[in-house]
């Protein structure tokens, strides 16, 4: 299939972009030196693609992700970076273990997450530990405590995690170094106190400054957005919403992408060559560049560029994989909801 | 099923303010007075619902709502309120008509939209006019002439519409009114023009003082949402992401709702009770009011109320209808994507 003839609002996947990240990172981090965060794509079948270049660890923030990694045969090692009390949806997981589908891991930050956890036959857990952003994870002192505690339950722990969430999105690089170092002296002082061999943590824009863990949990490096984009980083920009022009005037053009198909809270997404106006449900109006003569018709294409790929992958059922004006195949966004 | 055995993140849908907001609409306009929106909800589960209360005409934005409204037998009189010029799916929308199983009338607003409509067999249209929101819609002066076209061409014209979108929010009664007035005056005109016994407009918050419109495109009447909350308007908030507490620190306290479960672009949700900090993919940091020892612990529920109701629905695959404590039915949101 041709690209011009996709229907819109379509998200692409540039399949340039995505080797040339996934070669970056894996250059860097082979191996289980990164567990690819499976929450910004979504796709047991890109997840296929980063465990053939040596990534067969995986980091999930959804029950429904882990099931469908271990269901895709991507079970070696599936850590569910979040908390989970839900005592059906910590059986289903269990039950992976229990059944050989996958290995099991999960965040545990309290005495409640530790009981539920135990309760359920859940085998490993990690300590999360909270590193400064104001999220989940347990005081770095009370580490060592929760993981006797968990240990005294029956579970095994493997180590910490500790995510600098606050942190990954600083443009400048000398800052986003030095406040990295102090977060994960938190960790590596946590670590000490709770044992084992994981400490896990860091994502996209750390991803090369964070020198403390033994994993990073990165995902939005593989397609990237405007907002990772502003940070010095060698990652290429693969995703894009591909959309058709519907209607222009003397002042402005519609295209059909809009806000049920872009994650807004890091605001309007761009797109090159013309000033984004705003969103509605299924628009977006931008102001082109140039003379009114030289803007896109009525049935034209535009590329956009999303301004933050989880949420907005998220919103679809499928990525197409291009290359140039052709269309490879599509991946399914088999792992929404929870 | 109990409201407390519902996984979460989860939609909720309040049966009793519901039912109060169809009533009240339907008593101020019945019929065909009001033609609901089915981009704000997405379920046809729901639109039969509307059906039942005596609207059997529905409003679209996408190919993909038309064609679900017409397979679940609510085909009566579908008017696709956008811009459309895939080949492809205007055929298929022909072929509803062609096959008696919907009306359908398709907005067109130039003359490449026309053309589209004409190619495919699309049998009516509406000449969508700009009312002052910077979208699609012909200038008003222009209508008359793309009506004149769109006969020449085959097509039989029902009339006008024109949506007041940049209005609907404005929280001040009398600014509201008069700038509704101004814009309407510019659709009464060109509908002068264009001719057809259809003059289609407004949204859920100029439901009362849009007169001039022969039908209203309202949809988040029927579940509200903090954005249109703050009007002046009689409808009940109904809808809630039903959410629950995983993690406590001294600081703040975070539940299972996010990017993933709620549409941004009115910016953060609102928890009754508490300050909402902020969002990230899975999670939403809040700070309770009280003291420390009334904060509720992991595992305890949230109701969250969403910031604007299309897109978050447009995130969920299911609607979970609820009276207090008791779970009564779920409805498919059976209409994403497009």
């Amino acid at each position: 299939m041709q690209l011009h003839d996709l229907p819109t609002p379509a998200l692409l996947v540039e399949r340039s972009a995505f080797e040339h990240n996934v070669a970056t990172m894996a250059a860097a981090r082979p191996g289980v030196a990164l567990r690819p965060h499976v929450k910004a794509f979504k796709s047991t079948a890109l997840a296929a693609e980063l465990a053939a270049a040596g990534h067969r660890g995986f980091c999930c923030a959804t029950a429904r992700e882990m099931v469908g990694l271990a269901e895709a045969g991507l079970g070696d090692d599936l850590l569910l970076a979040n908390e989970l009390v839900d005592p059906e949806r910590l059986g289903v997981l269990a039950a992976l273990a229990r059944d050989d589908l996958a290995r099991v891991t999960v965040a545990v930050d309290s005495q409640a997450t530790i009981d539920a956890a135990a309760v359920a036959g859940i085998p490993e857990v990690l300590i999360d530990v909270n590193v400064g952003l104001p999220r989940c994870g347990c005081p770095p002192g009370d580490a060592g405590r929760l993981a006797d505690l968990a240990r005294r339950r029956g579970l095994a722990v493997r180590g910490v995690m500790g995510y600098e969430g606050h942190l990954v999105g600083i443009p400048e690089r000398a800052t986003r170094e030095s406040l990295v170092a102090e977060a994960m002296e938190a960790l590596v002082a946590a670590h000490a106190e709770v044992g084992g061999e994981v400490v896990s943590g860091g994502g996209t824009g750390t991803w090369d400054c964070n020198t403390w863990i033994t994993e990073l949990q990165a995902g939005s490096y593989v397609l990237m957005d405007t907002h990772y984009g502003r940070l010095d980083l060698p990652f290429h920009q693969g995703l894009f919403l591909w959309t058709t022009v519907l209607s222009v005037s003397d002042g402005w053009a519609v295209c059909d992408g809009g806000l049920k198909s872009l994650g807004m809270d890091h605001g309007d997404p761009t797109i090159p060559g013309a000033d984004v106006f705003f969103c509605s449900d299924e628009h977006i109006t931008f102001v082109p560049e140039g003379h009114r003569d030289t803007w896109p018709r009525v049935g034209d294409k535009v590329r956009v560029v999303p301004a933050h790929i989880d949420p907005t992958i998220a919103l679809h059922e499928w990525l197409w994989v291009v290359d140039a004006e052709q269309v490879l195949e599509r991946w399914p966004v088999d792992l929404r909801n929870w």
